[in-house]
């Protein structure tokens, strides 16, 4: 999708390390850059979402409404996806040039979440 | 969940058998008494992905806002079980009723809508 | 997929509201005559399953395996919407005919199934 | 699928960098060490896809199938989610700190991979 920002990725700067705690004190993560695109998305399952509200008051058939809320759910998905590709490559990847300990948290925070993903 | 309405379950109205075609005259469904609850739900969820913009916008860490996208998620799938499991109450047992054909293809019709479901 | 076979479906024999139900007297449910179709789904998934433990055996490459556990699914999830369909067609059809209660406990159990598959 | 020319996959160092690779001369992944564990899983899944042809044959009520289905297809993400966590920890980890190409190549697999699992 994107390519990492080399000087970010090899985490020469100062605030580097913490840009994928949790806790960051820069605010930035590794979705940071693409936000505009994360926003536009956001905005286009909000109106899908509407959309939805429309058709429960139009009385719109059932099923042509949960096509809609399939195609909601899959927009959603693919948000999620993004969003974990850009966590994988910049918050993992970080840890896991620091080593140890603290690349085996993120990764196994990473897993719990893939698996919510999963579970939904 | 909800208990259907009798006089709409055994079809004995002239425009009962149609209420549930994706062309209704009426423009009613099995959903529609249960309109406010499905609208409040939906709202709910359009303030969930309003909660999502917000927390890209203001950086917050990825795997929170994965987990706010799985909640999210859940409550479009919920709110599609609940449309399906009316539209089987209502619609499917009214085609039922009338037997043969029309039973079949609203039986293949709740089926694939199923396996969207599912493939999202 | 199948065409239900009118004299089940219209319930005029002795045995046949029982068929759908879970203590079925004659051992006889909707999916029943496509008994053999079903079992050779299945003994291909199981081969499926033998394969993976050979790819795991053989040391293949993670990523190949998650490729086939993503076909595996898929494929028991084809069989138990195959499985729904018929079950929709037959027992919640024929709870439908008979009207009421059982009509409603048929139809949540199926939305039951159904919640069941979407959650994994 | 397994081996090939392992200069190809990395070149350099002793087989640890190649461990991770899709042609691993050592036949060794992330996984390789909890080998035991998975084949167990495995066949325990193995034995549920024989149960679920059992319960065809024998005629079981089609509800109590698809809970054994959705049984089934839950043991098989499980499983997915724990090659997946250790492929994260070695080999996407390994690629991490080698950094550049390699490491982005491996994001993108391992996001198409998780993708194909939300798919199913």
């Amino acid at each position: 999708m994107t390519t990492a920002d080399p000087t970010a990725a090899t985490g020469t700067g100062a605030e580097a390390p913490d840009a994928c705690s949790a806790h960051s004190a820069t605010g930035e993560h590794g979705y940071t850059k693409d936000k505009d695109a994360h926003l536009r998305r956001l905005r286009r399952i909000e109106g899908q979402i509407r959309g939805l509200q429309r058709m429960v008051d139009e009385d719109v058939y059932c099923i042509d409404i949960l096509t809609q809320v399939s195609a909601s759910t899959k927009a959603l998905q693919s948000f999620a996806l993004r969003l974990l590709e850009e966590h994988l490559r910049h918050c993992v990847a970080h840890a896991a040039q620091d080593g140890g300990a603290e690349m085996d948290a993120k990764v196994e925070e990473a897993t719990a979440a893939i698996a919510r993903l999963l579970r939904t």
